[in-house]
């Protein structure tokens, strides 16, 4: 599946992934209203100007992109309702020949983790028969509690030709009050981006292992170090755009063949009506307020690229 | 929620509870059978053995124990069918008086984190109206991101008295690859169940706070270190039976007042008619088999209290 992204990336030229995190206070007035008229203020109305919001989006910008990240917990808030408009988008876009990035950050032990893994990689048996389930082509997993965690979606990204990305410095402020701990004279994240390159050597397909990380754009210099240290690890870069990355920081989380990293920017896209920069859209128009502001995000990264 | 958790613990005089983790595998054939002629070989067909395993489970035991703890990920497995069981599950126990532990391990940042405590814990907005949705009374957490993860949660336990139980140092074998590691002279898991008492301390719910600790059982030496450094912090303690934890090994993760842990068996319990302890019972009476195993298991583990 990595082989699938790459090849996505460079039809594209455009090492971006749209995040589909669709707070309601997103969505525009005029799908909300629609959804609710036709099934009420209610959890299935949520989940119906959910969709629309997010097919208007992928419609517009699809042909730009690589592949999209739907952050599940958006769609977990509205039940079972939600987790079917998830399932929705996720479908959808593989549709249109998206690599599709589950930012569901699951992560658990032996026979747990494995469960977590077939729900999202795998195929599930019942009887005599087998189901894929939510089926996204890579999930983000927390490794917080080890290889026993890990083990379990390495085994199933082999068998289904599947990708993770795993938690390695994340994009928030408060990330270093664990990650940036000094063990044996190195921050943690560097000890996990090392675990990191030894749980991916298992799982090469080409240059790349199907074995990910996430780093934050927010970190440079820390992305910097991961860089080096997982030569064959792509990585998920967060926190571009609303959460202050800048293009010009993600130079060093490219390798010298221009690839090896993709940026992700939810908010930044998804609203990019309510920004002052594309308020000429209107709420109206928000997809193609969206088409504009991935334009733009493509050509401030590529700048970076060009850096390398 | 605390308070409640308190209260189920001093009226059953049994602090356990019992994890509601439906592999198929554990499901006798005959309640399998019956889903498939209903509904199919299909998700469905593995969501109704599930709900009707669980049920007869709960319905043999809830006067016994105070409180249940379904792992969400046996369910996500089989999609929005199996969620709907989960939440089926949920519902059903909460009916019966026990308190529901969510087994979810979830944990992102900022707004993301805010989605996942609305979910499980919260009330969602939609419009002019709001719903709880999967309504846990407890969650399970994952600290790998720091406060920026945890905080959201603490808002929504003091909004909606709940409670939740992070991660700290977990069951497994492999769990000490990173929570194991020495920083600042003392391992990974001190530095968090400081943490853990720190975030507890603004969410106190008499002597013990919302915010609880996961220690597992398989750790008595790690888990009597903890014990002293979080004095008003609830454990959940996993790892007891199948994993190999024992009652003796538990005596140091009680307060002297008795209280201050939880101790949990999935398997051992839910699937004790496997066992040649309980085969007398045959896949038939599984429930009956499960109820002797909790009346075991509090034997074992009061008398490990006797020693406090």
């Amino acid at each position: 599946m990595i082989q699938k992204l790459i090849s996505n990336i460079q039809k594209t030229n455009a090492p971006v992934v749209v995040g589909l995190d669709p707070m309601l206070s997103y969505i525009p007035p005029q799908v909300q209203e629609k959804a609710y008229e036709q099934f009420g203020e209610t959890l299935e109305g949520a989940a119906e100007a959910i969709w629309q919001f997010n097919k208007e989006i992928v419609d517009c910008t699809w042909d730009l992109i690589p592949a999209v990240k739907p952050q599940i917990a958006m769609y977990e808030q509205f039940g079972i309702e939600g987790l079917k408009a998830y399932k929705k988008t996720v479908d959808y876009c593989k549709e249109k020949g998206l690599v599709v990035i589950g930012d569901v950050k699951r992560g658990d032990i032996g026979s747990t983790s494995a469960a977590y893994a077939t729900a999202h990689l795998g195929k599930v048996q019942v009887g005599s028969k087998t189901y894929s389930v939510f089926d996204e082509d890579f999930a983000t997993v927390n490794p917080y509690l080890g290889t026993d965690g890990i083990q379990p979606f390495l085994d199933v990204c082999r068998q289904e030709k599947k990708g993770i990305f795993i938690l390695v410095k994340t994009s928030n402020p408060s990330s270093g009050e664990l990650q940036d701990k000094i063990s044996e004279g190195r921050p943690i994240y560097e000890l996990m981006g090392e675990k990191v390159r030894a749980w991916g050597e298992t799982c090469m397909d080409g240059d790349y292992s199907c074995v990910g990380a996430v780093v934050g754009a927010t970190y440079p210099e820390q992305g910097k170090i991961l860089r080096k240290l997982m030569p064959h690890t792509f990585i998920l870069v967060p926190g571009y755009g609303a959460q202050g990355g800048k293009g010009a920081d993600l130079v060093h989380f490219f390798n010298p063949d221009g690839l090896g990293a993709i940026i992700n920017s939810s908010r930044g896209i998804i609203a990019a009506y309510k920004q002052e920069k594309y308020a000429k859209f209107g709420a109206e128009y928000f997809g193609q307020a969206s088409r504009a502001a991935v334009e733009d995000m493509i050509k401030d990264i590529n700048e970076a690229r060009m850096r390398i």
